[in-house]
């Protein structure tokens, strides 16, 4: 087969981690007699800094003419103090989200067996965890109105949800869930807010599809306490953006492998695949990142974009054999144990594929 | 000295996690020669059953006229699966805070050495953790405009502050700060939300205020990692109500001590003093519920509410002595172990004052 995909390094250590994902990916390619053509655009601080703005045009047709789109991560500290700043990364990222209408994120979280130590939770609390969140991703309070009044001393945010955008992300958890354990969780606030109650009824009105699937609904308040407790007992689980937003960054750093976690964005046009972790500033350049989080978001995309299973696997297996191997960048490997630079990890997992 | 106390025993164990409170609150007053008045009055469920309404006005006038307000639980299962139900008992609970203007809810997190064990997150990532969140409880999305347009079809909420409402808030968060490590973190979303940013330009302008004050401005979403990791990175942290809730919530496992936390409620008119936890159902009537944390919210409501400070150090220090000689409920003798009744654990205190 055949591929397009855009590859949008971003800023930061985006360009030396989905450097690997891109060696990977074309190894893999070879090995099973696919063709990959990566396209690459600018997104995030890096286009700022080019054209302007965070996500140019140029890069949004880049991505809607591509059969995937694997993205690294932006922001750049010199954006950091001013959030309101006029022109900023982040808004890159909003927008593209936006306009390529990913309105689910999609976040495992996972243990691997070798890192479950890692983890500031202890061994019992997490083994077997394997839960996966679908945040709703193109609107509630992000995308709703919002400004000052009074002079600019009284602010406020609008948050707004239609049946229609929670029934298509809750039909893909409620699909999911027929895959797994068939058990899913819907986050709300129903005791305080409206669009909650809007989430409730709309997720109430359609378990009589999916007879065999268990839903179980929980505030946002108990889910945040749970997730430490026993993030064992989730499957899948469904929220509205903000709750996902503070709720997978939650769950991302029970597991001990936050580092490793891929994503994906699906939507209404190309998917997008991303590391979960940020652009990690202070170790641009040193080739230290750990790629493994991107070359599984590789993975993902293989899997999930191109219905390809055996090659996804055959990554996730060669990550894992790493992993056990001790072929790790610094951040995992042990206080005296040997590390590998960003680029050895990835000419190691090209080797032993 | 002389008070007046509300008795708001509310819903499930309220009853009997305020009785022990109470014997505990009477023996301390009668060991310092003060006089307690304990007036009590309906909220929550009770209320509901009782005259149809979840904070009656009697209630109300009773808070107003104490010179504290000590606080059970409310909630009952009855309610729990419709939160659109038109009468519920959190409303009481929301009516009471917009009304006694309980704009600061203070929540303390911190590790009782012998329960250090308990928690899910291991030793080393919990000890030494004393925090204390000050969350915005008046103002946000949950007193906002909200209702459906498009018959129905749309829902919306609204998150609304003031500067004055932010000022009045980080006030009482730099004060508190003085009289700790002098470290103040204010949570909020200043990249998304427009309310984030008054919150972060208010609290910025303040500063000069307190100049010995250091201030660091976190994302709710690195927050909500970062207590899981390091909690005990924190000192004071401030926010605003909904993004309190939940951070609160996640806060109160960490600890090992969830069961024992109290927390206070104050504002512009009587303060209020309560355990964290709910009205925990399934035990009412058992005579099995932890009385640790309304007696320990009497203690805070000794410290701060009438200055005796002696008479709170005396309570916390027989709740500790209680834990370490094992004279505790079901929910933290060990497995094996001997436990005692919540009103058996408040004769223990009573009897070793
Ligand atoms: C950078 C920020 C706007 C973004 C969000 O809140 O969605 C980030 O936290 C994320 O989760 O991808
Ligand atoms: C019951 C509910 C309305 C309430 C809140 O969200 O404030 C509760 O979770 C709390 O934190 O006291």
């Amino acid at each position: 087969m055949k591929f397009n995909i855009a590859l949008l390094a971003g800023d930061g250590i985006g360009p030396e981690v989905i450097n690997e994902a891109v060696k990977v990916s074309d190894a893999i390619a070879k090995k099973f007699n696919h063709e990959i053509n990566w396209t690459p655009a600018l997104t995030g601080a890096c286009a700022i800094d080019a054209v302007g703005v965070p996500y140019p045009d140029e890069t949004h047709e880049i991505c809607m003419a591509a059969d995937a789109v694997l993205f690294g991560a932006i922001g750049h500290p010199k954006y950091d103090n001013d959030p309101s700043a006029p022109v900023r990364p982040e808004q890159g990222l909003l927008l593209m989200r936006k306009k390529l209408g990913l309105f689910a994120n999609v976040r495992p979280t996972f243990t691997f067996p070798s890192l479950i130590d890692n983890s500031p939770l202890k061994r019992e609390r997490i083994e077997g965890t394997d839960l996966i969140f679908l945040r709703e991703l193109t609107g509630g309070i992000y995308f709703g109105e919002k400004g000052r009044k009074d002079d600019g001393e009284t602010a406020y945010d609008t948050c707004t949800y239609t049946r229609a955008e929670v029934q298509r992300l809750a039909k893909k958890g409620f699909e999911l869930a027929m895959t797994r354990t068939k058990k899913l969780c819907c986050v709300d606030k129903a005791n305080v807010m409206e669009t909650s109650r809007l989430w409730r009824e709309t997720v109430q009105a359609m378990e009589k599809d999916y007879p065999e699937v268990t839903v179980s609904y929980e505030f946002v308040d108990a889910v945040a306490m749970r997730l430490v407790q026993w993030p064992n007992s989730y499957d899948v689980l469904i929220t509205e953006n903000l709750f996902g937003d503070i709720l997978t960054d939650e769950a991302s750093v029970i597991s001990g492998s936050m580092g490793l976690m891929p994503s994906a964005s699906v939507g209404e046009h190309t998917s997008l695949y991303e590391p979960i972790h940020g652009s990690y500033p202070q170790a641009t350049g040193l080739n230290i990142a750990n790629p493994l989080a991107t070359v599984l978001s590789a993975a993902m995309m293989f899997e999930d974009a191109f219905g390809l299973k055996e090659e996804a696997e055959a990554i996730r297996t060669v990550v894992n054999k790493s992993l056990e191997q001790g072929i790790v960048t610094e951040d995992l490997a042990g206080k005296d144990a040997k590390s590998y630079k960003t680029s050895e990890v990835g000419d190691w997992l090209v080797a032993n594929l």
